[in-house]
């Protein structure tokens, strides 16, 4: 039996389980017409997503949208969409780009989202108006062979790290790995071609719409205005095409169902810090209380920026990794070093300039010695600014160009040592020992 | 009483030295027109140099030419010279670019030297022959008063440690010295116009010849060809420069007189290299056998290689100074540090380029960690080549490009420790104070 048939066997839900659920979502959409019917709620009740498409791996969430006419004004669809999660699912009301209910029904998480029904997607007031399509579409273009081959290629996907379109992950969401099966053909098939995908990568199903930017662009095919693939990062994008060669030089079931990492001992990160020569730094805020996505979208950019104004001063990133804790942001970063020499040589005006003579006045007792001529120019060995890590991170902070919402005024940092014996081991090992999911 | 009356009673010869030494002089030229007489040389014989035109400090050494007519071969020329040396002064026999005596009369140094005698500057055979054109050209141009400008200029160009022309000192001849005062008309008025000068500063005094590039261009009167100021570097122009400024805005006689400089003891010279946060490294060569002159560039050419490649390295140089021993040549750096990371971050190739195949087989098993993806590209923590300064110097010393004749073969290095304790303390408080000889 090949890998894919035995990884298909665990991961499939067998036929009890999927008529199961598929009667589930049959009794809640059902009762939600009802609701409507009785309310005098002029929409139509849709099933929509995996368990539409019948793409879903097991405990599938359900998704249930309320399609309201275009007539109906938009603080109305909120209301009653909202009004109906309430009735229906007794859930929590949460707000991205739209407002929605996320409940549970038999047992299984159902998201209640109120939209429009369109007839194109030419003027979407908002995303999730373009769902409805996505699912007609996938409907359209799918059997019940190539709908395992979604099944794999999701599991490929969550095994290397490279599933989810959200700040997170910046991967690949369900609906791009619909559409990469139907496109290719099957999920070996995706795996052949994305070994060869190199950045700028562009595929167009039904047609290409502007030129977009991106290591991938995808076509939306129900909108080709759009960029299926718009979330995925070029360091996402390099994993994929990693890890489809490795798979197709050597399949594994370990693609699919990674070990779990074990945090290495606080001695073997000591070590291993040693042996790379390196210094560790961490830096922690408290955790605003702002939308998840939005929250890592800004912890990315904090660490970018940090990264980039250690580089700017000298200290060299060699790594970086982050988590988001309940209460705090981590960042850690593995350095070249966290000290630099106290003084520099400083460059001046030649001697020949008018400004030498504002420039001598200036280092007159200079601690580090007078000025001296070198190549016909003043020189001068000054004090660094900064001569470690977390002094010049402490005073640059508020001008690095962190995340919005996160308060540098929080900002505690940990030095090697202390981020050795207090920063979470498993965020250590992730930080000290690189490999793939799939290789550990 | 200016200062610089009281300097010129200090360093110009009285009367009864003048006439001493002039007299001597003349004895000298008598004797050696004698002796061409007796050995029917047809030479003329002519005192060239300071004491011919009047410009001497003490102890002036005197420069005797025996001229012949230019139909005379050049090896009869060298070898009559030669003997005459031998004869006259029972001297040294010596090789720059022409072959010479150094002898000594009646308690004088005298160079005996053989030429041409040229009707013009045009078909020159040594740079010799162009020598009593300038005695010539600076005697017809000078009265008394200007020769003792001259000497405050010289005088003062010693002080500054500005004068000779030789590579060890990179400065303005005796004959430099001359032409600044009959072009500007005194010692003063040579730094007037000294403290205004820039990089490319160009003096013609008869004529302009070709254009040349220098920090500063001084056309030869008598052979508009050369530039007389072509050994001057640009960092003794530029200490001219703020040498000129500084004695114009307060005169001092210790711009002719500087202080000793008094080599700091052992611990001072630690706490100023603690001070600065800096590291010490000195390399000692063994002296190679040849004409100091050509030591001397080579001793430069060395000092520069090695900076060169140490700020490659990023071992980031902040001053260096040298020395010649008679049995050895030390260079001594001070560095911004002397140990760099044992790792850095280094980058690879676009994870969908072929070659990253290689990368990835060369770096498996990599002791600082697997391969890991980074914007796109492929990137290993890597030992670093060399990780101190004296490793990188031993390993990369045969191709820096030292001097042709220094032997790498006997360098030996002394780390910031034994520099400290070993190093010519003399030379370590010239290199961690770079005051100018005039402030000390």
């Amino acid at each position: 039996m090949s890998i894919e048939s035995s990884v298909l066997r665990r991961i499939k839900p067998n036929e009890d389980e999927i008529s199961r659920i598929q009667r589930s979502a049959e009794r809640l959409r059902a009762l939600a017409s009802d609701y409507a019917l009785r309310n005098g709620i002029e929409a139509e009740i849709k099933l929509v997503g995996s368990v539409a498409k019948g793409t879903f791996l097991s405990d599938p969430d359900l998704d249930l949208f309320m399609m309201f006419p275009e007539g109906v004004p938009r603080s109305e669809v909120n209301r009653i969409g909202l009004l109906a999660g309430e009735d229906l699912l007794h859930g929590q009301r949460l707000f991205s780009e739209h407002p929605y209910t996320r409940g549970v029904f038999e047992g299984m998480d159902v998201d209640l989202v109120p939209c429009y029904r369109l007839r194109t997607t030419e003027r979407l007031q908002t995303a999730v108006d373009r769902t409805p399509f996505h699912t007609d579409f996938v409907r359209s273009r799918m059997d019940d062979d190539m709908r395992d081959e979604v099944r794999l290629l999701k599991k490929f996907m969550k095994g290397i790290e490279a599933y989810g379109a959200e700040p997170n992950t910046r991967g690949f969401s369900g609906y791009a790995c619909e559409l990469l099966v139907i496109h290719y053909g099957g999920f070996r098939k995706v795996l052949e071609a994305a070994a060869g995908w190199k950045e700028g990568m562009t595929i167009a199903i039904d047609g290409k719409g502007p030129a977009m930017i991106g290591p991938i662009v995808m076509y939306d095919p129900v909108d080709p205005k759009r960029n299926v693939t718009s979330a995925v990062h070029i360091d996402t994008f390099a994993t994929l095409i990693t890890a489809a060669k490795a798979y197709l030089r050597e399949p594994d079931e370990r693609f699919f169902f990674p070990n779990e990492r074990e945090p290495m001992e606080q001695g073997g990160l000591s070590r291993l810090a040693e042996i790379h020569g390196s210094r560790l730094i961490t830096v922690i805020f408290d955790r605003p209380d702002i939308i998840e996505d939005n929250l890592c979208s800004q912890l990315w950019k904090t660490r970018y920026a940090l990264a980039k104004k250690l580089n700017e001063y000298s200290f060299n990133v060699l790594r970086a990794v982050h988590r988001m804790n309940p209460e705090e942001l981590v960042i850690v970063f593995e350095l070249e070093r966290d000290v630099l020499s106290k003084t520099y040589k400083h460059h001046g005006p030649p001697v020949w300039v008018r400004t030498s003579e504002a420039f001598l006045e200036k280092w007159r007792d200079n601690e580090f010695g007078e000025p001296f001529i070198e190549d016909g120019n003043w020189n001068v060995i000054a004090e660094r600014f900064y001569s470690t890590a977390a002094e010049m991170i402490s005073d640059e902070i508020s001008m690095s160009g962190i995340g919005r919402e996160i308060d540098p005024r929080t900002m505690s940092i940990r030095n090697h040592g202390e981020t050795l014996c207090m920063t979470d081991r498993r965020l250590l090992t992730e930080l000290l020992d690189p490999r793939h999911s799939w290789v550990i």
